[in-house]
This record gives structure tokens, sequence and C-alpha cells, in this order.
């Protein structure tokens, strides 16, 4: 019997209040709206942001929210014009929209949308767009996605549709975090029916995020020298999307050198830990590579960080880029150092406009010039989110994918 | 009587100690050893930076020495390997070398040299460089130039040959802050011997470092929108960058209205004081200009004011420019500001290569296609050294020229 029309009751991991475990639940998902789609979510990626929100950021007009932005799915139903998608489309739910219309979509230095999801306290949606409520509450929607749910519902502006070839709990970590901008308009990426739909969701975020940061934003070049700070999801990513830029060296620095041996299935060419070092490890950087690195990307979300990232390139044409997230604190550094000719730039979704570069991301990890299986270190289901929260909390995973619906 | 070879004494003004005046001495000044340079100092420009030196820098290891840096004058004579110049050329002294031959000087990113003098503390030359002293004491060379002085030695890396028609007291300015890379060599710089040699030495600093900043650091685009803040030499001449790059808007931004006429001149299209509304200046930007400014150019050298200028960039693409000079705090901000698109960079002498972009700007001068003459608002003597500091210690003036030598 079609659910089209209907309230959905199904299962979500709610975010009752900051620092608190998440709580499943029975939540109400109501039928899409003018220009929205209503997304049967099969699995989704846990990323650190999801941590960041509920640890972290703590906003307290932040929740009740269901958290998760790194999914894919499959489109349930359709609300009235929306044209591009119907039901049984192969879809990644994206953080940042993809309008086509306005002059950030216009324009090819940028992937921001100037008409995305309203923000009402930071980074879930205003309360009016959200289309969730449990046991009578009106419910966030955790940066426009909420993937730890069952069922979502989202503007047709901020979904890709992709290959459905690929599969879900793979592609999934491209939501936010491996796309590579190869440029394609979506419409365009009609593909192979008969591929595996359980691996594609770390497309949506963490994979796409890393990759593109280095590809598109600090635009690395060929037989250049890099620097990728932090080994989680994101910069293992970002090392992979040296890499492919053509990167003669690679720094994998990061204070857990479990993260080391991943890190060279990535492309890693050398490994620093700052603890083995008595002195700043900018300095150290600097007498490794003859004064500093062309490129340094910042994939932690640590302001300390992201100045010795700074710090560590060389002057006169050195780009750091910041990828990892944090509003906590400011940046800061001394005027000199750019001054002195070095770039500070920053990253969101790898720079990719979103509904074109997903699809794109999708297909190169089907013809296998991106990695995705690599990341995925553990395996749960949507009811162990805590556990796989608690994981990266401490450091023990890469990327845990939950499996949330069946396909 | 040739001097070539002989201690010369002359007359020069020495910074003793930090947050005093000047005085004008007798000093001597050696011979030029291998590959340097003998000057004589006709006209020089007083600079921003020069006072920062005494009254805000005052590192305890930086006295006594002899300030300038925005000059222009004959060469005396040269030294041993010194095939480039003879005695009679018209040259600029310029406080960044260009050697030719080093990877910065090789790569096109960049205008940073690692041949040029080895800054002993801070701003100043080591004190083994130094040809200057003074009541049997060793005086540091301020920047490697020490322009308020009627002789002066440097490196034949950092010293431009320039069309000897250009007028010293004019483009001694291009020192700091005008030049326009052009890109050709100075050594084809070969040029009308009648032109008026005292007009040119305001090409030593401010005003290539403003308007290379617009140009070859911003690389501010056709039609774009631009914000200036600050309008001394160095913000005016960015201004003026902004123009010859062809932005539809410039909105120059200064506490003092009495700036706002000069901006006109130069090219300015608005003017904002900051004094005049209740809101963050990068607020009333944002309205202005329906989010932000594409271009940002900070010419004051405060870090509330690095942070304004980039907060006043539209998100997406908006590029901030550090070109004013502090070191005595951080600049900072929040991450989000670059991770949504922003870029923040910095600007060293305009990001002009200095011995080919000074010969061009002069010839930019001569034809007319750089304005000089409008920065220039008093003219004194290097005896009246601090009359012309106290001037622009109070905002009074935009440039000062002192004439040091006879031609």
């Amino acid at each position: 019997m079609s659910t089209a029309g209907k309230v959905i009751k199904c299962k979500a991991a709610v975010a009752w209040e900051p620092n608190k475990p998440v709580v499943i639940e029975e939540i109400e998902v109501a039928p899409p709206q003018a220009n929205e789609v209503r997304i049967k979510i099969v699995a989704t990626g846990v990323c650190h942001t999801d941590l960041y929100h509920l640890f972290e950021g703590m906003h307290k007009d932040g929740f009740p929210a269901v958290l998760g932005h790194e999914g894919a799915g499959i489109v349930e139903s359709v609300g009235p014009g929306v044209t591009e998608f119907q039901p049984g489309d192969t879809v990644i739910p994206l953080f940042i929209s993809q309008c086509r219309e306005c002059r950030f979509c216009k324009n090819p230095k940028t992937n921001q949308c100037e008409n995305g999801w309203a923000a009402d306290s930071h980074d879930v949606m205003a309360l009016a767009e959200s289309r969730f409520t449990c046991k009578g509450k009106k419910v966030l929607q955790f940066m426009g996605t909420s993937t730890f749910s069952e069922y979502t519902v989202m503007n047709q502006m901020a979904v890709a549709k992709i290959d459905p070839a690929a599969p879900l709990d793979k592609v999934c970590l491209l939501g936010c975090g491996v796309s590579t901008g190869y440029g394609a308009a979506v419409n365009t990426a009609k593909i192979d029916p008969a591929a595996p739909l359980d691996k594609v969701c770390l497309l949506g975020c963490g994979v796409s995020t890393g990759y593109g940061a280095a590809v598109n934003t600090a635009k690395v070049e060929p037989g250049s020298t890099c620097a990728v700070f932090g080994l989680g999801a994101v910069g293992l990513a970002a090392v992979m999307g040296c890499k492919a830029a053509g990167a003669k060296r690679i720094i994998a620095v990061d204070i857990n050198p479990d993260k080391f041996e991943k890190a060279r299935v990535f492309g890693a060419t050398e490994f620093v830990n700052p603890k083995d070092h008595n002195k700043p490890i900018n300095e150290v950087l600097a007498e490794m590579t003859n004064g500093g690195v062309d490129y340094s990307l910042e994939c932690v979300g640590n302001v300390a960080v992201m100045r010795s990232a700074l710090e560590s390139c060389i002057k006169g044409w050195g780009v750091c880029v910041l990828v990892g997230w944090t509003d906590l604190h400011d940046f800061a550094a001394r005027p000199i150092q750019l001054i002195a000719g070095r770039t500070w730039k920053g990253s969101l979704f790898g720079g990719f406009k979103s509904k074109d570069g997903v699809p794109e991301m999708v297909k190169a990890y089907l013809n296998k010039k991106v990695k995705l299986d690599e990341f995925i270190t553990h395996k749960m289901t949507l009811g162990q989110v805590n556990d796989a929260i608690e994981l990266m909390k401490h450091g023990k995973c890469i990327r845990t994918v939950l499996s949330v619906s069946p396909q």
C-alpha cells in the first residue's frame, strides 16, 4: 500500500538534549510539500560534525533534533512541482543545496547556494521547515538532512540523483567528503541500474569534503608537497585528493600513530607525529621541506592546528585550507604570515557544486577512481548509533556506516 | 674629486632610540663592498612603516638606525663585481631584493627573494651588513635601505635602475607602493635621459604596495565591487589599482572624512565613515552591496580592521588582502568566515618582483597611466624630517617628500 501523501511513522535517533546519548524513537514524518522529496534512508555514515553538535556546539536552540548528514536512500514520494525525481530513484541527501538559479550557483568560483535551508539556530533547519514530530513536539532537522531516520524530507534543490548501481552503504560518505568536481550535471548521470545500492552512503559528507578541499579549493598542483593535518575520514580523503592531483610528497600529520597505516593506503608518503618532536610542528615540517609545504589542509577543526597548518606553509606561495569544522573559537595568526605571501582559504563540502559533484563522485567510485570501502571500519544498525558515536569520540574508527532501512 | 673607494661623511637622520625624535647627524658611509652600490639619495618619502619602527615596534635591538625606505637617487660608486650599474645611473633602492636566481625569484607566484638582506632584529639589516657608523658606533640600516641619509649602500640585488627622465621626488613613492608588474626586466628599461629626476622617489614604497595589492595580489576583476580600508598613501594607491583593474564600485572606508575628497581623485565611487554608523562596518557594507564586496584591502595595519575587512567580503568568493603592516598582535576571525568561501591573503610590496616592477611603474607614471603627484601633500628637507613625522603621526598628510641631496 502506497504511503504517498500520508504521514509516515518510523524510527529515528532523536537527540533530545546536548551531551546525552541519542534515543531511538518513533517519529512522524509529514508528506513532502511543494518541491520536496521524501526519502527512505538505507544507510548513513556517522561524521564528526554530528558529534560536534551534540558535544561541542551544544546550542540550546538546536534540540531536539535528528542528526546525520551522510546518507543515501531511495525516493519514497515527491511533493507538488517536483519533476526531477520520482519514487524509486536512488539519491544522496545534500546538506548544501544547488538551486542552479541564484548568483552563487551561477558563479563557478563557489559551491554556496543562496536558496538552501534557512538555519534557525546554527546548524539546524528553521523549525517551520522541519517535517518531523515526536511525542507531540516539533523535532529539528540537523543540517537539513537528518539521515539518522528511516525517512526524511528534503527540498529537491538539496538531493542528488545517483547511479542506482552504487552501493548506498559506501557512497553515503560522499554526501560530506569525496566528490570530484568533474562538473557534469546530475541530470546526465543516468546509469547502470544493476549496481549494488548498499554502499554509496559514504559519498554524503566526509569523503567529498576532504577530497574536494585538495582538488577544488587548494587546487594542489602536480609535483607539489602537501601536509594533511588530522587523519579522520576527511583527512584521509584529503590525502587521496592530493594524490589524485599529482602531489609528489604527502605528509600525514596526526597524534594517533594508529592512523598512519591507513593514510599510506590513500597515498601518504611520510608521517609525522607532533608528539615525537620537541619543537613546533611547523618547524619540523619546514626542516623536512626546505622552508615549508606548498599546500596544507587542516582536517581536525581545532584553531591551534589551523595556525600550525598556516605556519607550515612556505612563504611566497603556500596555501592553507581549513576543512575541519569548529565555531567555538577564533583562528588567528600574525599578519606577517599572510603578508609574506601565504594564502588562507576554507572549504565547505570540498567546493563541490553539490548536485553536480556527488553523482560524478559516485561514478568515479564505480570506475575505481576514488576509494570508499577503505574508509569503512565498522558496520552497525541505526539501533547501535550510540555505540558508533562512542567509537568516533575515542578515535577508534574511521567511518562507521549504519544500515537504517532495508533497501 | 671622486669619492669612489673612500668613506663619505654626510648628513643622515639617526634614530638613536625608540619613541624619540630622530637627530640629524654626520655619519660615515663606507665604500661599497663586493656586489654593492653606493647611492646618493636625492629624495625620499616618509612612510608609516618608518613611524611604526620608531613608535610601535620599538624593538630594543633595532637602534640606532637610519630610517627611510621610499627613496630615489643616483649611483655614486660601485663595488667589485657590479656590472649592472655605473656611477650616474638613476635608481630606486628596494627593501625587497630580486636576485633572479633563487627558487622564489624563479617562481612567478611570488615576489619574495631568498637572497635579500638578513634581518638582524625584525626590520633592520644584520649589523655586519650595515655600512654606517656615527660617533664611533655602528648604525643599523632600516629595511636595508636607510633613505633618510645623503648616501646609502645597498646590494645590487635590491636596486632598480629607472628611467633618468623620472622626477625622483615623485617616483621615490614607488619603492613601497605603486608598481604594476608589467614584467619587463629592469635591464631593458633604458630611457629618455632628459626627464626630471626630482620626482620619482614616490615609487619606492607606499604607492607600489597599494597599487600592486589590488592588481597583483587581489587580482581585482573588471566589473567587481571593492572596499579599501584606510586612505593613506597605500590605501589611495589601492583605490587607484582597483580602478585600473576595472572595478565598478570602489568603496573607500576611513574614519577621517578629510580623506574622502582625495580618494575620489584616485577613483573611489563611494565613501563610508564607520563613525557615521551604529552597526559594524561589515554589516553596513553587506547592505550596500547585497551581501558583501568581491574584494577588500586592509591598508591600515590594525588587526581589528583586518577582521572587518574579511567579514565585509561576500561569502563564496570574496577575497581580503592584508596590506597594512603590524606585527604586534594576532589577526583573527571565526573559521566559518573562510569555510564559507572567503580567501585571506597578504601582500608585500604589492606582489611586484621588485627590480622588474619599479622601472615599469616609473614608465607607467611617465606615460600618465599611474598618478604620483596627487599623493604629495608636503615638500620639506631632510632637516625637517621630525616635522614630517609629526604630520604623518596626526594624519595631516598623505605623503611628505623630503629633498635630501641636490641632484
